[in-house]
């Protein structure tokens, strides 16, 4: 059967920063610019998450769109939605939030349970303001 | 001279939450749900003003929209963009950062400079998603 | 309190076709077009309800926007949305879906609901596509 | 029959500038900015005309869109599209044009042929970049 | 000269549904959900098409836009707008109409096709609403 | 580090024709059609640039979107918004403005500066409606 991609949207919307809690608040601005404001700002995020499998001769999915909704939910838009994303996400601990690392923290949340329902990951895009996105394709 | 509305759009990112302090978090989230969050989330919000007046004979112009997009930036873009709304803005002090109580508050922050650059204003609208809209008309 | 306009968006596929049952299928075609094939067709509709109201003192909402969006998935959404709207839908039956009488029948399933949650139904406007869209204000 | 407004959008790339043929490059360049160069720039217009009627108790229309699109068409995109709006037409000779012109040039054109098919000319919207429009409703 | 691709996006409205007509309508159910009403439901579907080829030294095209379109019209928009894809559509029959299996059958309608105007079919994108598309990219 | 793609988006305004000057009027329009207008048109074009790199682990950046925005409007926006990019614009001169041709021009200028900045030209993208568009990746 064809192999095709097949791309899901989600959105989230959350409060972040950029900046290192160890470098002095006059560093931070320097390198991150309003990005770094001490009290946060925030953004409607865009997630696009792209699976890439052979179609099913009997049911003409790569994977059920529904099941994949919920399986991004679950991993990723229920832990990010209407939060913080350095103080509320376990998975993102650490984790400075600049869309380049959501990116990769996302395809890291999501590579295996997309295996369980029979597709590959091919590629997260997190899309942070209608100017700015990044993709990651794994490797 | 023909009376003409003219919009111009700006964009702002920023963080809130919602919730009246002097509420128990139980209250508050059973009020205002996950917008409620303690460590804040946030949007990409649009802002459309509109200006309403007479077309110069002279310029075939309204006002002139470089002359608006700078007043936007100065009496609210440059205040609430990469901030938190609920900490960071002091026309906002005391105000909750529902989208109806900013479109009111950016109303009263813009009408007198409009005015003074020879237009009317007719609406402001805010977007906070790309579900959710609110406009103001004054009075 | 201001009195403000708040819209939210929601969508639904459906299938429809335009046609009058005791008219021929030249006279149908001959008047509404490729929209009259007799195996239907289909659109992803958009609905933009706006509700009128004073700003609450406490909350700083006209109406709850989840309460709202319930709403209106109980009383138009669930109905219409994959669905046939001139086989599935009883509140459009003996209506001709087009775009114009779209508007007028969500109108009256709303403007009842809308009320009892304290807002005024100010506008429903529906976008059939990018192009086409039908606004209407009651009366 | 309930009285509903109908928009149609449609769409245009022409050349223009703004400023007076009798001022120097100077005068131009300090009232119209960057909008003077003299060599042209160029947009991507989006044209959105919505016509106010009751719906048809026998086809549920307002008016045809397939009509209205073509009458669009025939009085205003035809003379300007892949046009030059300084040059090259005719019922824009001697009107600067600015959005704002432009609105009131198209509504000039388009009110009475929209009465012939029925329906009365509610609004033009001219929109010159995602950022920029203008509304006119007669008068 | 270069290799570049090239994309041209065209639009259709469409009725569908899934499911196996040797299925019950309980097993169509718990597979496809409410995409099997039997009624059908339908979409504004976007098709992107990618042609990939070296711009001619002479005209500065890949392939003529122009021609582009007219190929797709011709040997797909035309044949699936304002249609139901499991009954009107010759092409389609015996295939499932989900948005995989749609990207797949018309890369075979158009790769001969434009390989005759001088470009290599690259990709053929099909988007079936804001939150779901499919790519083919042929093998 | 991860190896991923970060896209900014920018825009610009500007007037252009296609036609070989040493080519009759005919045979312009025979080749080009309406994009011919001797008087110009113009587009609200945008340019979509991605750059592949390595994510810094001090900052979790490819490259500095801010700076990304700097160099895209040195070397490629400000040399053609509010331009005709036949006449003003001295890296195009002698070259047609097909989008096409653009997407090459504007990799040409972009790639060392990118190169510079710590990142690698990995897609030039060139959308000239919302219909047409062109990428670029190099070779």
């Amino acid at each position: 059967m064809p192999v095709v991609h097949i791309t899901r949207r989600e959105r989230f919307s959350a409060a972040h920063k950029l900046g290192r809690p160890e470098w002095s608040a006059e560093k931070n601005f320097a390198t991150f610019g309003k990005c770094s404001n001490p009290n946060w700002h925030g953004h409607n995020y865009e997630l696009w998450v792209t699976v890439k499998g052979a179609t099913s001769a009997e049911t003409g999915f790569v994977v059920d769109l529904s099941a994949l909704s919920r399986l991004l939910h679950e991993h990723v838009i229920d832990q990010v939605d209407h939060k913080n994303l350095d103080m509320d996400v376990p998975f993102l601990k650490g984790v400075g939030s600049t869309t380049e690392n959501l990116a990769v923290a996302f395809w890291k949340q999501l590579e295996s349970p997309i295996s369980k329902i029979g597709g590959t990951l091919h590629c997260v895009k997190v899309q942070e303001t209608e100017n700015n996105s990044v993709e990651y394709f794994g490797g």
